[in-house]
């Protein structure tokens, strides 16, 4: 991903990267994609009745994983506060998905991979939103 | 819209709807596209340089509906934790979002709409995860 | 929703709106919602195994209509071909979806009720493309 | 991003990935988040003005990619003719973008990075549409 080279030539940021961000733009991202076909690999499975539970909290990692890649993404203006909360409503349902996937690691390799990626993604939100989120340099 | 009938006839709901919900719902959905339109609108007027805050709050409280709105919709299996956290943070992002659209109100007609639609949808996601979120009816 | 509201007061439209193309952009995020809902509710049934097929399709509907109703509620500059050629696509999705959705209507009423948003939007979607969709106004 | 990874393990795959596919998948992730990006940089310059185009097409760009790399990732059941559709509606996005982009890529740099993420993904859209995008083995 180029989240690195985009963020660092916003007119406001100048090289003056927060990289905990950066590395927390690509995790969203990757975890949104990750989630998304790990609740279609569920769904592809004989024993898709009883993933059920995986397949919907997939999903709503992934829209929580979409929302927090786009917010941090912006360095225009400000938006802190409810960045940071995002953030964490971000790193919570990361956590409750890579909980549920890891319950089902063993049989689906699917899971156990987006189980990962919900453990990293759900790490760099926390860390993130510990970090200064603000745009370095105000207008 | 169409969330009240999708919902009632969920087969874990049978029409033992969470009323407050599906307004939540119907108010994300529409505050998604609301903001949509408000930052457009922004972009296109002449004093564009002077609405870069606004247009920032915008994308970033669309993106929060958007994500409250689908999860929210979600009734199989449970997530209860995770969706009241981002019923919470979709509040917030509304309402940094409505305060700032009411400052503009006087200038620009889209935003004193879309200040109405954040303030609404504000109200309802507070009121949304006060509620009971999960679904009636456990398999 | 607010979408009339929201575009007739956008700089560049001033009350010439494309009334069609409102129409459809509330279609699109009214069938987005009950795809997101119709597919939830299928991997709840008991039969989820038999509704797979359904799923995915409600799925890929969903996000054809949210990338269809966002363009279409842009009117700065212009983006016609796009934006026309997006439309398509999005009519296209929402009858597959509908046709499958039809198939299970008499078993499941959320299917019935989804396969009537997914025509409405399919219609609505064509008849948008045919339009006049760029601003009225060019800057 | 774990595209690879996930679709490989996707009961109906099993090895037998469509590479292409795959890259185009990763390609729309990227492009969406430079999309988003580059909107929010444009912002930010002072001469945002003279953006206001660059800006709505980088929007409109970053949702045809959402909609593309969600929908291109799901391998069960099929939507053949649907994919192929939105994946030639967002490589024709990319490109619109992608040309914007490239007159302003001397002045802003962020301009230039996006154009050519948009050019891989307008490239990528393209050999994957023209490829075997059904599953490999249907149930």
């Amino acid at each position: 991903m180029h989240a690195q080279q985009m963020i660092s030539t916003h007119p406001h940021v100048r090289g003056n990267t927060n990289d905990v961000l950066i590395r927390c733009i690509e995790a969203c991202f990757d975890c949104e994609q990750s989630c998304i076909a790990c609740a279609d690999a569920c769904l592809g499975e004989d024993m898709v009745q009883e993933l059920t539970q995986c397949i919907r909290l997939n999903l709503d990692c992934a829209d929580t994983c979409r929302a927090a890649g786009s917010m941090a993404t912006r360095r225009t203006g400000s938006n802190e506060v409810a960045l940071r909360t995002m953030l964490e409503a971000c790193g919570l349902a990361c956590r409750i998905c890579g909980d549920e996937c890891e319950r089902h690691a063993q049989q689906h390799q699917h899971c156990a991979i987006c189980a990962q990626t919900c453990r990293q993604c759900e790490q760099l939100c926390q860390e993130a939103a510990q970090s200064k989120t603000g745009s370095q340099q105000q207008h």
